[in-house]
């Protein structure tokens, strides 16, 4: 099923926040509101998680087409400090036939009461092709879709930059991996374009190079230590390491990190207060070498804090209406 | 295991619902309450869902040995919009010694204080089995036993009917289907036997007839069209597509629609405001054409709606003792 | 992995208790006190569970790298009943490189505000490396570590000995089955050797005696009848079927219930008012006789029971920090 071609509006009539699918043509100031909610919602982490009510009494459907331990529990945590009633539902559907099973499967929920789903699929244009079947009281978040789109990856990314750096304008940006397959780069480098003029260079091994026309205004390269040069913000991407051995003949995962991971030596380019990203879960010592990751320009494990803020700004919002 | 013939009683010692194993010999008044409690329950769906503190501190097990997706997240939310603490255990038994090991979990779980199992099971008898040998305070609700009971289906059926056709007799009910393996039919029969006098039709392809026994007072027939004739209510099941090749040699799921399926053109025969229901989840375009499902006498969410309402009336009811 | 030599601190600065990792060790007060408030929190079954809102607000995870039905349903609901939000995680994972992704997964839960960590674990070492690398006001809870450490098992033990004798001084107790691989028999008799003096007699079958460094001041044997004579508690431990194979040649289940097992008529030589505990899932008619798991001497439900308590007595323990 090949479904990247349906669109579906993200607000509603009035201008508001409905379904977060993609972070691409959403307002400025929707995004920086988000932000602020998100930071609103960021506590030491020896102290009580925050929490809100917002969604006393109702019901979120985590609904995972595509397996995910790190992102489901950020969906479900975030649902249940809202005060959700939540329900986690791990979907295995053969491929045929699954836009018709998907759609009667969340009829069958949104006649429960359930009011928000939290949609995760390994194929393109699912969340899209709901959000345009459900009734107008449903609100739908794209929690992981294919190589397209990770909307709340994007946001977090960017409330993480913007904590580090003060701003989101004038920046330079690296992104080294597997850009042609990662819908964390997308999502970020929508989310960036809107928000600054920034300098963003993508590093991919020959092969995994991103199609341009998607990444308008951004620089594609294979020298990752020129890409390097200067960054403020460096983000690494998991490397599925079947790709390595499909697109790099028998480079090894040592051959690998040497050629386009992360090092401490490689990290000495950058400027010395850049930070170092990674969407998690990682490979260490394959793309990012284990010392950097731990190291004190890391802000990995805060990214993840700033993801469950996230996800509670993004019910909030939506919540609201 | 056989274990069809151990029955249990399902009231206390002064007569109000203890457990709800079956609607067969329930008392008429019992029903029309909890139709009555459940209907209370109903929301617009744009609107929070109903709730009730009714079984505030109470711990609700969901112990399904057969999967379902559905029945289960139905049962799920009915109790924690009770507001109960729901223990969710989806459990693979090897069926050698299974009675023996699904009473000494039971055992283990009300140890622990739980005081309400809704139980799901492939094999006959186990509902009921559990209901004789817990202790006193305990509460068996069947989520679907077999080929043999489905009483929370058949009641959310029953309370559909009457929503749309303001009375629960002298109605002419079809249902079409492998009824012969059909706890969905049973259920229905049962329950529609206490409350009124109605004409039902049972329309099974060849070899998948029920027990005559088994449905006093209906009429079991292959004339699918004879049997739509002036119908208030059609009731398709699903058909397991293995079934169809078994009974009726090389039978696609096209040929099964033409031969059983309920389409547009075979539904005119009925009366124009005949409902038309499934307790899913559909094949369409097998038992049901899509357009029919999707058409405007098509009640099958409806349905999914009136099922947690009548779960969570259930709740109440045995909450209540 | 082999880091069973991991040690890390159970208690604070201030000499509270942080982790419970193991028995052994720790302060005969920190025991007693968590007793007495384990005992608070045990009801009759038909009264409404005990509550506590120890835990509003925080997060408790349940990270179980093992399957377990049981203690995760117990530890689950002592978290719900301390008003904890409960975040259930059952991890498959490739014994390569396990520990490094156990803690990147630890690190990104300790990063969504998960406060209390619940852990199972096959393999030796785990809860300990973990303590030692999480944040200093991160707890952490072994629920079942290889064969090494179950304490809260033996405390639900304790806790039951006690009601039933009233003291945990000059008691006979003998342990019967594979003491081998025990994790129940460990910690038993760690948790009992810094209570009192006791009697502590280990009976296993050839090839499954334990190492008896690990055992100071008990008495290892295989003969049963003699080890029963007099006891005042019996516990008969889980055999895996495997494992009377792999030690016994071609031993029957039911030949090792007559030369191992507890029969009733062995139960004859033990005191008249012994206790029969068993830790559970038990095989009937293996290493325990049926007529005597659902006799009067049994209390194997009630220390299911005492387990729930027992694990709100825990969390009640180190949230009071």
């Amino acid at each position: 099923m090949h479904q990247e071609a349906i669109t579906a509006d993200q607000l509603t009539p009035s201008g508001q926040l409905r379904h977060l699918l993609h972070l691409r043509g959403l307002d400025r100031r929707i995004i920086l509101d988000m932000l602020e909610r998100a930071q609103s919602y960021v506590r030491p982490l020896d102290q009580v998680p925050a929490r809100d009510d917002c969604l006393a009494g109702q019901t979120v459907a985590n609904l995972f087409f595509e397996a995910s331990t790190r992102t489901r529990a950020s969906f479900e945590l975030a649902a249940k400090r809202m005060s959700a009633d939540v329900l986690n539902l791990d979907v295995n559907m053969s491929s045929r036939k699954k836009g018709e099973s998907v759609l009667d499967t969340i009829y069958t929920l949104q006649a429960m009461g359930v009011g928000i789903f939290v949609i995760r699929d390994a194929s393109a244009g699912i969340p899209a092709l709901i959000a345009t079947r459900v009734e107008p009281h449903i609100n739908i978040l794209n929690a992981g879709e294919s190589d397209v789109s990770h909307p709340t990856q994007g946001l977090l990314d960017i409330l993480t930059i913007r904590q580090h750096k003060g701003r989101l304008d004038n920046l330079t940006i690296t992104i080294i991996g597997d850009i042609a397959h990662s819908r964390v780069a997308r999502s970020l480098t929508e989310g960036l374009a809107i928000l600054g003029d920034n300098d963003i260079r993508l590093v991919a091994p020959p092969g995994l190079e991103p199609d341009p026309a998607l990444y308008p205004g951004t620089r594609i390269t294979d020298d990752v230590d020129a890409a390097i040069e200067t960054a403020d913000v460096i983000v690494t991407l998991r490397i599925q390491k079947e790709r390595i051995k499909e697109k790099s003949g028998l480079m090894t995962n040592h051959e690998y990190l040497k050629a386009y991971g992360l090092t401490a030596k490689r990290l000495e380019r950058a400027r010395p207060d850049a930070i170092v990203m990674h969407p998690g879960p990682m490979n260490r010592d394959v793309e990012i070498e284990g010392s950097v990751a731990d190291g004190p320009q890391s802000v990995i494990t805060q990214q993840v804090t700033n993801g469950l803020a996230v996800r509670m700004a993004i019910l909030a919002t939506i919540a609201r209406r």
